[in-house]
């Protein structure tokens, strides 16, 4: 953690919690001093407020647009899927998930106590499941909808709440309730429904690090980590400032497996009957935590302003007299030339913010929820044509103090946007730097493995290393001596080359790189 | 129905159902034809497919601007509501309408026969319901948000999911699951209040009439059909092309009920506490089903190009020859060209069709969704510079002949623009004489409404007549009067001139004007 924290300075951070004392508890505070979300007294569902639904829209908009680009359309599909529906995956599928909410009643009727209960008369025939995901009644749908090679690929997709029942829960991470998207498509061969799982994987890939600015490594998933049925499973794996690995995104090529279930025939150019090959993939609100554990600090949130609800805040220094009004005039007019700017593409959103309060307050609630950049203008700024900036992420100056920084408001209007693009870059280097700094090349052994574990560092990191894929019982003889280490693999790096040497777990010779870390 | 088919036209129709025949299997047709939704073989549960789901994105994405312009910021409340919160509402409100989903399990488990069952471990200690509407959750929400009048007024938004059990469904029009937006505001007082519920209801009024093209009347609904709860609802109504109305968006004031019932509590400027007054307002996927029955004709949906997904469909003659390249070379330049044009204040969304396939086959296929601007364009056409323009709305010339335009390219870049706003108006327009005309103005007496109604006209309208706003058993009485004759009062038109004369229904003096009308 290269941050100033560590400095004997004489700095008051924003937060109570420090990320190095207690980071579970750090993670918490930044979710309430943002304003993020909250418990909603809804067993394991949260409650997103306007700052983490601000930022989940800005994902959806620019996630959406690059769906879109790639030929993939939208549709929705029922939140209830038929418990039959399930049978028959279950019958198909070893792993298959049964934490599920389960619909059985369609009535509520008093109970004659003054309470309400599920009418016994109104208890549904077959009880519906709330989706925990798409693939079963998606795949009926394609049944229906694909016919002949004519017909694919079929690109489908879903902004979407899903449902799973989690016994432990934490916001954003792991909520019984989230809200994500799901790609589903629908191939000719192996070869096509490939190259799709991989370009959506690649899509994931570039926006974690364009977008949210959060490194990532893109790789496909050991045997014992595959979507229950699936033939491949890909993802994005992100280190938190813990150390821990973030599983942020999927992609799963399915094979004819689930086409198989589901009845997705086509007939092709010979005028066979043949099986599709299918993909799903999907992101969610979980890569706002990854945005808060890779970018937040003790004062709380920074905000990569490509997904920045506000990516400048104004505010005026009121002082509830005669001057206001001048003082206001000079902030929206300077509002209206900065909202015209064009910063990563796109037009900067710049908030003026007039509500009554204290200035120090409401720059400090600013600052806590990550805006990029904090205008404060006083009266005599306003009469000199000046501004005072905050670069949220170079909050501190070295003797301690805010490091707010004096400049014309022409010179500012003029630097914005490329101030907006140097936030985007640095929060993205130095979470690389970081990243790259904690990951660990040296481990040949078991014994190198949990020694590097077990030492007395706090936020360990990562394990790169080569193994050699073993499979069925090998395989799980390694996954049970990472669990002892509470350890686990992430993935094998696309495109890497091949380490020489003797896998550590098996004694084979080596065949692919791995990450092993702790996880989410 | 000033539509062509009433021409003896040798007009061959691109729909099998005439709207004048039968409209409700009309309606069905427009929906399978411009393959918008399908059933999805959950129960009251549909597939929206992508072209019915663009046009729910478009007015997403209008509607959205909309209320964050008013400074209503978008959050997300959970799916489940625990029982108790709805027999908190059950006491207080007696219209409660208890036909909801009941999750009452969270897991599933093997039966022993090969499928699955609700694990009887793992029933809830308290079912959850799945929203039918978020009154309770976000008060609950609010309860702990408000604190004091600084905290006023406060305007929340989600888009989200709903479930009502629904006995009969149709698409779009009442499904057990749709899509919709629910504000939320609480404020200091009734006057603030009742100004949101007013602004929600103008913002829907405009968006329908600009956005949607549809005419609506904006009005308070009786006292009967009061949403639960509300001390006054509002609704903009429409009119369908088989005469009956459509409530297309509702905004209640809910006075302190609901925030007495959730503890929505604020300390006023006096040091006092106060309970909040409070508002909810939502339109919902039920629009598409308006905007089906406001503008499709017997060929079809039509589009206004405010919500088009495309608003110009390029569709190049392929004949799978060296010719081909050249064509789509030219089809991609005319693409480039006419997507750099704004239209209706937005860039215009233009689509290059280039998938294999009969042009005539495509032609019609996208006459039936209802695209706006459809362009043909053959070898020759790009040879010599020139287009094919069909306006969706005027597709018939009198010679009963697809009424087809030959153009310069120059000449339709220049005209395109311009023509998408002239399709918006001209449907509008259209939609607006055919209500008008439609509205009968000269009932007075019970019997008179009952004739009115019992004429042999197929497709009778409204009838706008004064009344003398009983309450009570009186307007029960009315209401009851009405159902026998299948007829429903819509509502009170805002500032309307209050008519002279007696009501017919009570004998009472005329207070203000009603409509009244069959409806969905």
């Amino acid at each position: 953690m290269n941050q100033p924290s560590t400095k004997p300075a004489p700095i008051k951070h924003a937060l109570s919690t420090r990320r190095e004392g207690d980071f579970a508890a750090w993670y918490q505070e930044v979710i309430s001093e943002a304003d993020m979300a909250e418990e909603s007294g809804v067993r394991g569902c949260m409650v997103i407020k306007p700052w983490g639904y601000g930022i989940w829209e800005r994902i959806q908009q620019v996630m959406d647009a690059r769906i879109k680009d790639a030929g993939v359309q939208n549709c929705y599909f029922p939140l209830f899927i038929p418990l039959s529906y399930f049978a028959k995956e279950a019958e198909h599928v070893e792993g298959f998930a049964k934490e599920m909410a389960v619909v059985t009643h369609h009535r509520l009727v008093a109970d004659g106590k003054g309470g309400l209960v599920p009418d016994p008369e109104a208890k549904l025939e077959e009880p519906l499941v709330v989706r925990p995901t798409s693939e079963t009644v998606i795949g009926a749908a394609m049944a229906r909808w694909v016919q002949s090679w004519r017909d694919l690929p079929l690109l489908t997709n879903q902004w979407a709440n899903v449902v799973r029942w989690e016994m432990r829960t934490r916001m954003f991470l792991r909520t019984s309730e989230f809200l994500w998207q799901e790609g589903h498509t629908a191939h000719a061969d192996r070869d096509d429904a490939m190259t799709e799982t991989l370009r959506a994987l690649e899509m994931y890939r570039s926006f974690s690090e364009d977008v949210l600015a959060m490194p990532v490594i893109a790789g496909e998933k050991p045997e014992n980590e595959r979507f229950p049925g699936a033939v491949a499973t890909y993802s994005i794996e992100a280190m938190m400032q813990d150390g821990k690995a973030l599983q942020a995104g999927t992609s799963h090529y399915l094979g004819t497996g689930f086409a198989e279930a589901a009845g997705i025939h086509y007939q092709n150019r010979e005028g066979q009957q043949a099986l599709c090959h299918t993909t799903s993939w999907g992101v969610s609100t979980r890569l706002i935590g990854g945005v808060i554990m890779t970018h937040g600090d003790d004062d709380g949130l920074r905000v990569p302003p490509a997904i920045a609800p506000h990516q400048i805040v104004i505010l005026p220094m009121l002082r509830e007299d005669d001057g206001d009004a001048a003082l206001l005039a000079y902030c929206e007019e300077l509002r209206g030339d900065l909202a015209k700017l064009t910063a990563l593409g796109e037009r900067t959103r710049v908030l003026l913010d007039k509500r009554p309060g204290k200035a120090t307050q409401k720059r400090w609630a600013w600052v806590k929820k990550g805006v990029p950049l904090i205008l404060e203008i006083g009266g005599r700024d306003a009469a000199n044509g000046q501004v005072s900036v905050l670069r949220r992420d170079r909050l501190w100056r070295e003797d301690g103090k805010v490091n707010f920084a004096a400049m014309t408001r022409e010179d500012f209007v003029a630097a914005a946007a490329g101030e907006l693009e140097a936030v985007q870059e640095s929060l993205h280097g130095e979470a690389t730097a970081r990243r790259d700094a904690q990951i660990e090349r040296g481990v040949s052994t078991l014994e190198e493995l949990a020694a590097f574990f077990a030492e007395n560092k706090r936020y360990p990191g990562w394990v790169e290393m080569g193994w050699s894929r073993p499979t069925g019982a090998a395989l799980d003889e390694v996954v049970a001596k990472l669990k002892a280490l509470k350890l686990t693999i992430r993935n094998t790096p696309m495109g890497a080359a091949v380490p020489a040497g003797t896998c550590a777990f098996t004694g084979a010779p080596v065949v692919e790189t791995i990450y092993v870390a702790r996880s989410y």
